[in-house]
């Protein structure tokens, strides 16, 4: 049982589109990532996704309209529905989600990680 | 959908270890407290537990050992380790944990919030 500090996972990488798990519990990850430019469309089918902004800003478009997160912002994304992240400029991120989800859900990118790094 | 602003949330109550609920993911809630004093020891027999400093240092106790966390820091407590929350001075947290978790575990004190509240 160690304490994780935000500010220092985050200096441990610099690559974007690529969560690191920093903790895991009830079967869920604590993930970070450094995000910027346009990520794919892609649906989690069985899980809920959840967007924590620590740093920047992030648009989130759906089919219907765009959701603009700020730094201590978050979003809910429900299992199913349709999403693409946006960042203009690099974007901090915390992510909670099951252990089971997959990065793109069914969609293979070339931004697609298959298996997320701990650190 | 609607995005959840933590600051926006903190400024909707005002009492002390009371989490209260500000969304539910997979079967998990994503809550707030402000906490001041001495908690309870306790334990939770099925659930690891996430605390996330937003402001303050909030210190827990553990029977070994006590851990310091500060704003931007976060500690799982894995479930069945006792521990006892303390704030000298007033810490705000967000609680990641089973919806299935109980406040004080098996304990029951006068601070036991039995149904949380949503906001």
């Amino acid at each position: 049982m160690k304490k994780i500090n935000l500010k220092e996972k985050f200096s441990l990488f610099k690559d974007y589109w690529n969560p690191k798990i920093i903790g895991v519990l009830n079967d869920q990850d604590i993930k970070i990532a450094k995000v910027k430019g346009e990520f794919v469309w892609h649906n989690h089918e069985k899980e809920d996704e959840l967007f924590l902004i620590i740093k920047g800003l992030l648009k989130i478009e759906f089919n219907d309209k765009i959701v603009e997160l700020n730094e201590g912002e978050m979003l809910i994304v429900p299992k199913g529905v349709e999403h693409k992240p946006v960042a203009d400029k690099e974007v901090w991120l915390l992510l909670f989600e099951p252990s089971s989800t997959k990065h793109t859900g069914e969609v293979i990118s070339e931004l697609t990680v298959k298996k997320f790094e701990n650190i």
